[in-house]
């Protein structure tokens, strides 16, 4: 039984690829979607801290306005998700202890010792205190296992996907900030995944990877 | 069909757990460990530049010595993944050039048009040229996608697993320095993950995450 799930992931992960165009009729149900956003939902994270948020734009205008920026965006993608990661993730913010308060239910005195983990954690073990933007990457990173998760989901679901790194920086948080989208102080674009149904006419490059023997090495 | 992969994965992400303590007895089949490798190698990336590379700690010294300096490691697992990203992964690196002529198996011209793009999006739009850290903690996050690949792997095959930034940076990088395990200007440390079986008298703490209407917003 878990082999032929293991098997049918696999699978999965050899047919997906990233998807350059999309069928402007194509859509995928409420379900599906709501089982990537779930899978993405459902992501591990350091600490279980969760430091991530998806919007899922369905402004047009905003929209328009976000594929000019984002050159990796395909124009006719049913569903596109802003993945946001929490800025100024450690052991002093309001976004900790709401996680460890509303989220793990922690006891103040368990907290307290989970917060001076963390404390110790981020600043001698894995360094992310040197600046905002290390900080900021480390909450990015877990976003990204979020991220695989609903790329995992969609390709299960035979449901096509495009992640998205393709953008400037800049021009979509100037935009966000001036949509009012979020509060920049608190969180910044980690990264963009669309979704949808391939169009007729796309052609999947043949998927390349490094051979087994070279990406993985036995230490004995 | 499609559908019940989905409430399958679904169900696998809510049951998995971040395994606390392992069966010192218990063993995984090197096919289930194989189907987990082979997740996390077929993990896209950006540019599709598979910047990683996954140790598998076999050598009960070595082993002993990391246990040492990650305390996020338990001593019981069955097997322990050292997930190593590349450095310097910049359209002029050895690396790039690898990936697009020996993987990719681009034209020079197609090579030459691939880079330039590259170029731009890593220094313009992304902007992780800044210095060596940024450019690495770019790596480290498509190697979280490919530890997440592993995680789901697992967890669709019953398979207990622990991912792991708690060790101490400084003190594993001296350790695998000395031990020269790999050349420490290509490659450094990403995160950790271990497998195996959870020990009997293991206890989970029940999954907390925020709820589907804190984590998704819809911008209409």
């Amino acid at each position: 039984m878990a082999d032929s799930e293991g098997q049918t992931y696999i699978h999965a992960l050899e047919s997906r690829f990233t998807c350059k165009r999309y069928d402007p009729e194509g859509h995928i149900s409420d379900s599906a979607f709501n089982t990537i956003l779930e899978a993405g939902r459902l992501a591990p994270s350091s600490f279980g801290f969760e430091p991530w948020k998806f919007l899922v734009i369905e402004d047009r205008r905003l929209l328009a306005d976000i594929l000019e920026r984002a050159w990796g965006t395909k124009k006719n993608a049913d569903r596109t998700v802003l993945i946001l990661a929490r800025r100024g993730v450690s052991a002093e913010s309001e976004w900790v202890h709401h996680i460890a308060h509303d989220v793990q239910h922690l006891s103040k005195q368990d907290e307290q010792a989970r917060l001076q983990a963390f404390s110790g954690f981020q600043q001698n073990d894995l360094q992310v205190l040197e600046n905002d933007r290390t900080l900021f990457d480390w909450a990015g990173k877990q976003s990204y296992i979020a991220l695989a998760n609903m790329l995992s989901a969609a390709a299960l679901l035979d449901v096509d996907a495009t992640p998205i790194e393709g953008y400037n920086r800049d021009a979509l948080e100037e935009l966000f900030a001036a949509a009012k989208l979020y509060d920049p102080s608190e969180w910044g674009v980690s990264v963009l995944v669309q979704f949808g149904v391939h169009d007729e006419s796309h052609r999947a490059h043949p998927k390349t990877r490094r051979p087994f023997g070279e990406v993985v090495e036995y230490v004995r």
